[in-house]
């Protein structure tokens, strides 16, 4: 039995997510309710990489039938178009059709892949996805981003295509190593920090022991789906609010070279700066922005600048100005506000971005 | 001044079709209407081949600045992944943001190639579509069918992503080959068969001239857009009427070796045998029947069965099976009704796609 449950809407595709103990077994991978009974002859693939392909083989071992399943190679590094068509020739030679179901089993790069792959095999065929790291359950796996990157741009090939069932199994989380709990954790503060007070001390508390994980992950999911609700495509102002943080989190993830800097540590590094930034504009209270650099620092992300690892201002905003938020020649930043956030338009060119990263820190 | 001009909406997505003499300007394709004017800043990115070369060149001469234009190799054999990431390549090297407009010129290998690369493109930039082919105004330009063959399957990967214009200018025909033609006049025929005697009966008049062409083209343009506009995503059965003879026709198509026989000869072929199956499954009356064959002949089409270049039955039934209208197990093809069309679902395995297949003419 599932410990929460929740029932989402994303442009008219529901999209439900389970968070539990233990593993989904073929039949729930299954029953994606949009199916009738006899649906269940469709044909399914797995996809996983060596990481994760212990927990493919107990998801295959809970079927009479024999499921295919497709392994990917593990990291950022591989998050690119020979991945997504490597799952495309597997769904292909397994006879997956249009009704054909796609299940990713991994974190970010994984789900994003798998989303991608079954949002243009055949112009868009079944999708769930079982999450096995923070960063997914916290995030990635929810809310129908998928994509690749290209040209060393994060995702620069994407779709919006959300995913019918998400499964998050927290027993995948008890191997999960602590590079990954970390990039995870940065996206569950991201979230606290949208979100309320209550939220934000609730975090506080994972510093001392992770009894309270699931209930994180649970108001992360909830918090980050009703907002996901309202604006699926990002058209909206809504949903840019989920990228605090990321505008120098990926500028700092592109410039270091992808893989390099988890995707997690770079947005909490984002996240520092985008405080010195809300400062700068008189949008972030002082004591709001000291309160969440000392909640990063006591998770032990780098919140220095510039960054430690010398990485020169002009690769990061040469990165920035390739960024997908850029509209209008304007690059749109999120901040901190004195509850929330908002987001803050900047001219393509203002001298302000490289002044926040190249800041000594204070 | 469009001869022509049709707003349609296709799940929520405004798509305007103009029918008119001459070429567009660069104004006709800023001018979005979902853009405010100030967004005429935003970067485009022309996209054509060898043969529409000329035509973007027209359309960039209409235009202070200089506007740049992908170039990518003609036919069905390169409507490929490495064509749909040329013009991501070229987007990415012109600067083109998430509100970047691509414009895809040609027929329906560079439209279906362009709408999928604007439909990826940080997860959907801007498309518009300038169809320069018979067959792309008749069918490929309109509807958000998007994608690329691969496997040796026609569209194999691709997405549902109207543009939000479409121009048709009628004297890209002018110099079009006789081949390209009769490509397009097969997807004509299919419309006038879906549609109604008076529309049939118009097509027939073709024959003699082409002074009604722009009345079918927009009578063409008007029935699939009813339709579409119904069943966007082919998720209920009104959009699948559109596939009269693609089921027989792609099959042909696929085991002929993609690109060998021109789509619409396939679908003409096609339509023949599925008035052939029709009246085995005593769907299509035989004068019914014998009206459409004997048009598809006075136009010149290949019906006869088994098809005169002996390819073999298997492959054709092998390519059936991988067919993206395939769902549990079975096939659907779209047999003539005495009025418009009907599906008919056959299971996969059964003798008659075979026996239609090599049937001899009659």
């Amino acid at each position: 039995m599932p410990k929460f449950t929740y029932n989402f809407n994303f442009g008219g595709q529901n999209s439900a997510v389970f968070i539990q103990d233990s593993l989904p077994g073929i039949e729930d991978l299954q029953n994606s309710g949009i199916h009738a009974p006899e649906d269940k002859s469709r044909r399914i693939l797995l996809v996983c990489d060596a990481n994760t392909q212990p927990i493919a083989r107990k998801i295959q071992e809970s079927s009479e039938t024999l499921i295919p399943v497709c392994v990917l190679q593990s990291g950022e590094t591989h998050k690119n178009w020979a991945s997504a068509e490597a799952i495309i020739k597997a769904a292909r030679e397994a006879g997956l059709g249009r009704d054909g179901l796609f299940v990713g089993i991994g974190g970010g790069v994984i789900s994003d892949l798998t989303a991608f792959a079954a949002s243009v095999y055949m112009r868009g065929a079944k999708l769930s996805l079982v999450s096995t790291t923070l960063l997914g359950m916290a995030d990635a796996a929810l809310g129908g981003k998928a994509g690749f990157d290209y040209l060393g741009i994060k995702n620069l090939v994407g779709t919006f295509y959300p995913a019918s069932r998400v499964f998050m199994p927290l027993c995948s989380l008890e191997t999960l190593p602590q590079r990954e709990w970390k990039s995870g954790m940065a996206e569950l503060i991201k979230t606290a920090i949208l979100s309320d007070a209550d939220f934000l001390n609730q975090i506080k508390t994972l510093k001392q022991g992770r009894e309270n994980l699931d209930a994180c992950i649970a108001k992360a999911v909830e918090f980050k789906g009703r907002i996901v609700e309202q604006d699926p495509k990002e058209t909206g102002k809504m949903r840019a609010l989920l990228n605090l943080g990321h505008t120098f989190g990926h500028a700092l993830e592109s410039a270091a070279g992808l893989g390099k800097i988890s995707h997690g540590e770079a947005v909490a590094w984002g996240i520092a700066r985008s405080c010195e930034l809300g400062m700068e504009l008189n949008i972030t209270p002082q004591k709001r922005a000291a309160e969440i650099i000392a909640l990063l620092n006591d998770f032990g992300y780098e919140t220095r600048a510039p960054h430690p690892l010398n990485i020169p201002a002009e690769e990061m905003l040469k990165a920035m100005s390739s960024d997908k938020k850029k509209q209008n020649r304007t690059l749109a930043f999120i901040v901190p506000a004195p509850q929330g956030a908002e987001i803050a338009q900047i001219p393509d060119g203002s001298p302000l971005p490289k002044k926040i990263i190249n800041r000594e820190s204070q």
